[in-house]
């Protein structure tokens, strides 16, 4: 029996599949060639009083591994990359690289575009066209800063894949229902190298086999 | 000669001061008891490709340390927090729990409070009533749940002050022109038990100090 358990949906709509945040740490394990197994959750499960005290805002994914247990998919990630020599470089200056490019991803890039979507789900995005231009606009200088940034090289840091990339390219998934990112094609080019990672292509399936085994009846 | 520099603006509008991100940076260093340095820059200097060479994104704070550089302030507080004893218990459990909390506040609590920020500035606020609803609705729920959790503790993490509570509380301030964190008592003398800290105290007068001394002349 494996030892670690990762909390995820039992089922989302279509929208949102190939998205919800325990990809990133489906990835992180597969990554590390870590077995686990799916707690899986129903929306009910999220208000649950045994599941807030493993997650107190009642998300996924929240993490159990031999008496630990943590939540925050960047903070996951974080704790398989720092001990597995999978997902980042032995040099101290390059773990600091890393983990400064894994909080951009999550504190500079993702925001703005969760703006866009939490915008886009509230159905109040059209009583809010200039603001939505604005937000478009913030979203294209940080993929332009990050693209800059990446100029010819194939990662951020260290020429290898790293936990930096990992998160960065699971925010940029956030557009795919956009052009923000295929526009640019550097950025594009990066994503889906990274995609094209084996470990990327199994947990995304096995997401996905989740959802496609636990899809309501149609009436 | 202090090793360690912290890149900061020289001025900012009142609605900002107190707010910028080195000012997590410099709390972090307060409670560790390291000396540091400003770099002072001018807004131009942020469009500067030597300043984009050290911030890729031309923010505040960047942070330079015996040919040691990073940015991000969630990375540098992370830094100084897993180098010196002050933000961080010894125990590896309460270690991640601490690393968890840092990214809950970054990534789970201040994205909706970013947005109302972003929105306030945009001034397109007023043309997106129903979507500001929505979104103090979204950041009400996420800071029920952070006051759920803390219950009846002083601290998130271990009964002690942690690096997780520096981030926190320098979150929670961003909501200062609202009543969103006073109008819950146990958050808000959770705020203020944090900003009681010498070290937040000194912190905040150093940003204080360097705003005051580069005021703009009025015309």
């Amino acid at each position: 029996m494996s030892e670690i358990q990762v909390s995820a949906f039992r089922w989302v709509p279509p929208f949102a599949q190939g998205l919800v945040r325990d990809l990133r740490v489906r990835w992180a394990l597969e990554e590390a060639n870590w077995d686990y197994e799916e707690l899986l959750l129903e929306p009910q499960d999220q208000k649950s009083e045994s599941y807030r005290r493993l997650q107190p805002f009642g998300q996924v994914p929240a993490f159990k591994s031999n008496g630990l247990s943590i939540f925050e998919s960047g903070a996951i990630v974080m704790h398989v990359a720092e001990n597995s020599g999978a997902l980042m470089p032995g040099d101290e200056a390059a773990r600091a690289h890393v983990k400064t490019w894994m909080f951009a991803s999550l504190n500079t890039v993702e925001p703005p575009i969760m703006m866009l979507n939490f915008m886009e789900l509230s159905g109040k995005a059209k009583d809010a066209g200039p603001l939505r231009d604005e937000i478009i606009k913030a979203i294209g200088v940080r993929l332009d800063n990050v693209a800059t940034y990446l100029g010819a090289h194939d990662y951020l840091v260290a020429n290898r894949f790293t936990a930096a990339d990992l998160l960065m390219t699971a925010v940029l998934r956030i557009l795919r229902s956009t052009d923000l990112v295929s526009q640019r094609e550097r950025l594009e080019a990066y994503r889906l190298r990274c995609e094209d990672r084996p470990a990327f292509k199994k947990a995304l399936a096995a997401q996905m086999a989740t959802f496609a085994a636990n899809e309501p009846r149609k009436h």
